[in-house]
């Protein structure tokens, strides 16, 4: 920590300040400028709340220099963190894409998402049970009768999924049936819903705050790792800016910037990033390109009669196509990804035919 | 609503929106323009996800028409809501103003703070028992006993307090103790605590969230509303801009807003709001200028030794100058504030002599 | 400035870096904490680019401690700069208020508007005779023919007037006709255009750009004093963020930031910063509230009907009620403003019926 | 375009709207709703300044329909518009990459960098002779003098160039000179410049705004179309926002709506979008695959001596390097880069020791 004094500062405030910063068991070093004085402080700016120190006399400002989150440093681990849903691995060599609609609607809904998806690449299965919505006249999810569909996707699917919890009450009823728990990018900073969901042990999927600094995520992270649990996975999703063509601004520069400072994956979710089904393609092909370990992808069988983010849900064929873009970004930067073909360019989309198939037997079991 | 439809939408397509807007309940009237037709359609857009229709082939974008919320617009109702807290009125002609440190540390702390603001002209006392840290480093709070010494401090000095609730697990018993429960910025959209705090009837103060519209601020009290309790105070605290000499931009205009659309009473809290004590005293001003209808203020005996948020707070003198300043404005846009006295230029600070003793007989009884 | 090295930065890295500043002309203080050295380096950072030195190994980052700014700090001058349009003091204890149509349409339009904004109280006329347009669709201004109505209506009115200059090619002709040259938001960083305005010595409005910083402003006012011109006027005037309820966010706290760092005077423009004629009267007097030293407001008689900024446009009746609001605000922060009498709540509109008359002799005339 | 009135509009002030329309040469179609009625307004709506219809009694918004641009859109020209530098087409399936140093310091400087970013791949150079500064104490370019190095390092090494102009009067200078006249982002909204740089009939490289809506900076571009001159290229370098961890915030996004809503080109400029050369490779990579058509890099032969942009410059081998996974990512989203070989992951970096051969020669000579 930098303690800046103001031009005029007397020499008693400084040593005032030197004091102070001893009490609060820091070395205080001064150095003596031609305008102005700063006092260098050694120790642990962790451990106390430094920054009222701005409120001594003479004080112009408190400069911070050790970043203030330990657990998810590279500093502290400098080898990528591997997450592991339902035995798929994130944060290795493979691009692991999540996928599955807003929210679930119906069994009928989930199943065809899920296999079409499936059928496309995805190794892990999205969707919403709890659906936090800005309105109260919107569809609120169907609860645990959501979780139960889920469930039973899974065990016709093979998919493990990962779902949101909203309220620290749930999680224990998400963690009984969810193989990973996600926090909403509105619960980014919801401090107790992190602790209660970091203590099942489950893989926790963080989105970022629509206005949260990649400084305050790698904190909020950090209060999972905090409770003994380092499986978390990062999840950009696009930060409010002035831009209204795009419902976010996807900040893709966020990856770069999580890779240089901290171990843990990251994934990408364009579909709220942009909040436009016809962006999501390019910035899913944009995300990977950059470095990101993932995609989470809102796919919808009729996205047209969608309860929920309709507008950004794509169709699963181009899912299809998204899957096979994917995969040719990702061998060449190094990865791979389920949906392509080895080859180089000889990816072709799997078959539609096979998905409409395996929805005709679902309705007539229903 | 209108839909829009792309400048090439053959008739079909036109037709197809049309009978989909009749299944869902809507009478269509498309207008055929030189370049794009668009589609009025008349019913309640509250009721369905139609933003889903933009994936109808030939769509260009839905255009909303009508306001997303209803309780707490003044379509529904036209004059101003008066909200009580501990038999104090918020939203009247009376300037109201909430006053005290940001976390409760110690009963003498506390205690101290609290004569200080109430000498002052305050009339209702904060504080922090449960805190939202943005690193799990920092102090959490105190917790019920924090609560406690609320209690304690509001039996002495007869100031009704208002302190925030963090978990839906916490708020029976927040509201066993507190007046008012309030709602952080960071847990505006934290639904379920909105629905559960909205539950107990209390008066609930709603921070502006710092990345939220006024739109999704009105439509978090609709939440509030929708429980049955019309007891809410928004509370404007700054957003995130790119501006960095500033911790956030207070929005000023926010005030204007909610008053021309919404019947609740909307207060400022320039402490968060600029995150610098030594602006904390103007953006007061400019907020009771602008029509606010209270503030909310930090204030701590001994700002440079807080534990929480010290650079905001007001040490207690310069607290006093701000209820004076306060009170001269408020005079000037027709209100009345409880720190100046009735002549228009002759206040006069309350004594800080006083607060001294009576934090000298703390002492002695601690 | 302070030199952060990397956790792990050698004794080689650390010494090259002191030689690098050796050379650059600072002496070089490093200092050896527990995680990271940093290196105190004292000298006059504004001579040099020493952000590069970030590329030297084992740097982490540079953080610089001295303002950017010289000529328009308070630390270079402390007492408040008053600049003087035509002969009206802006900068000291009284508040002045510009107002005028966004564009002059004619002299008819721009007569009757500078007798109704001169009755109300404003002493400084503004109208645009270049505009710069978003669209190259919009109406782009009467270009010399606005200067010389603008020049006749100041010869029958006695207003003194601001209008802005968009070209360096304008300079010497805008600056022949106006009291003062108006830089605009989208030309705050035309380094040139602040050149070449600066050096004809005229009083400078410089509006704030819409996505500068504070200290971006005030190193665009430093361009302009260093042609040795100190007159100039900064004007808030709302800044991009991602709200959408109001055209831009208005900064207030811009105002109480400038304050604190500079000696120049400031002023606001409600009707930009809000985008939205009924938000400008309780912004204007939030301004005021705030400290500004005065107001730019557009006034246009049939505000439906402007070629410009309609929709933010005050009618002259509501600036009249303007001005008399702005005047009991003054008031009360030890201010005076010429639209109210010198009585606290006495204040009375100025007559409409005097404008009226007048409007139509010009009438007559034309 | 829509008129929207107000809950209670009266049946008056509908028709008093409907005139209004009809006299401005719309027709007016009224559609009565359950809440409010809404006004369908056909007809051409970039011929009038049709907003300040919001003043009209009873109407509560005005929602336009139409774009507001025409000569950019897609709407009109639907084949990409392919712009020719000094010969190298920028549009099609080549990508093409611009780089250089951010400022022209000397010609030794500027050989050594041009002579590695060809050897590299690069197919134009970047340098500014004229250099907009956010202070005035930083360097400012050498003008004249770098117009002349650069016009020299493009007859030895065949680069065409592209370069700044800040001063409609520099105009013919420059245009004498560059094969491609930079708009920079602080000028985006100077339209006179845009005006006049258009006119000249050179290719224009115009960079987006740090607060510009996609929409604005089209809009932009439509001035120049409307000089008569077509050659315009859209260059993205980030906006402002709330992160400070980079310069920036890169909105790979604009690709997506800029390729959907126009036929004009479009490049990335990874530096200034990050300000931080060590995510200028990684963004630089996801520029490409969200579909971008080229790059404009800063490249600067000894970084740490830079006498600008030093922190987001690229020392010339991690540019080979960012070249050779360019071309990769180009290859998987089916275009070509000239950096990499046409085998898939063949790619090896370009002699740096050819470059350094080639600098000595250069110092032998000077």
């Amino acid at each position: 920590m930098i303690v800046v004094m103001q031009p005029g500062a007397t020499r008693e405030e400084i040593a005032m300040v030197c004091r102070r910063l001893e009490e609060l068991g820091f070395k205080a070093h001064p150095i003596y400028g031609q305008e102005k004085t700063v006092i260098g402080a050694i120790g642990d700016k962790r451990a106390l709340s430094s920054d009222a120190l701005v409120n001594l006399p003479g004080v112009e400002k408190i400069v911070p220099i050790l970043k203030p989150y330990k657990l998810v440093s590279k500093e502290l681990k400098n080898t990528p963190t591997i997450v592991r849903i339902g035995g798929v691995p994130i944060g290795g060599r493979s691009i692991v894409v999540m996928a599955g609609p807003c929210a679930v609607e119906s069994e009928e809904q989930l199943m065809v998402t899920a296999w079409a998806v499936k059928e496309a690449g995805a190794q892990i299965l999205r969707g919403g049970a709890f659906k936090p919505r800005t309105s109260p006249y919107s569809f609120q999810g169907l609860e645990e009768e959501g979780l139960k569909i889920l469930a039973r996707v899974r065990e016709e699917t093979g998919l493990p999924f990962v779902t949101e919890v909203l309220d620290t009450r749930d999680v224990p009823l998400v963690a009984e049936y969810a193989d990973a728990l996600q926090i909403g990018a509105r619960n980014m900073q919801n401090f107790r819903l992190l602790k209660e969901a970091g203590a099942t042990g489950k893989p926790i999927l963080l989105k970022r705050g629509l206005a949260a600094t990649i400084e305050e995520w790698l904190l909020a992270a950090e209060y999972i790792l905090d409770t003994g649990n380092p499986q978390v996975i990062l999840c950009e999703r696009g930060i409010r800016t002035f831009e209204t063509a795009t419902r976010f601004t996807l900040d893709l520069a966020a990856i770069a910037v999580v890779k240089e400072n901290s171990h843990l994956p990251i994934i990408v979710d364009p579909s709220h990033g942009t909040g436009n089904w016809k962006y999501v393609v390019p910035l899913a092909r944009a995300a990977i390109a950059a470095g990101a370990d993932g995609l989470l992808v809102e796919v919808h069988p009729d996205p047209a009669r969608a309860l929920c983010d309709g507008p950004q849900s794509l169709h699963p064929e181009t899912f299809e196509r998204l899957m096979g873009e994917v995969a040719a970004v990702a061998l060449a930067v190094g990865r791979v990804a389920a949906g392509g073909s080895e080859s180089c360019w000889g990816w072709k989309p799997v078959g539609t035919e096979a998905i409409k198939r395996k929805a005709q037997t679902i309705k007539r079991k229903a």
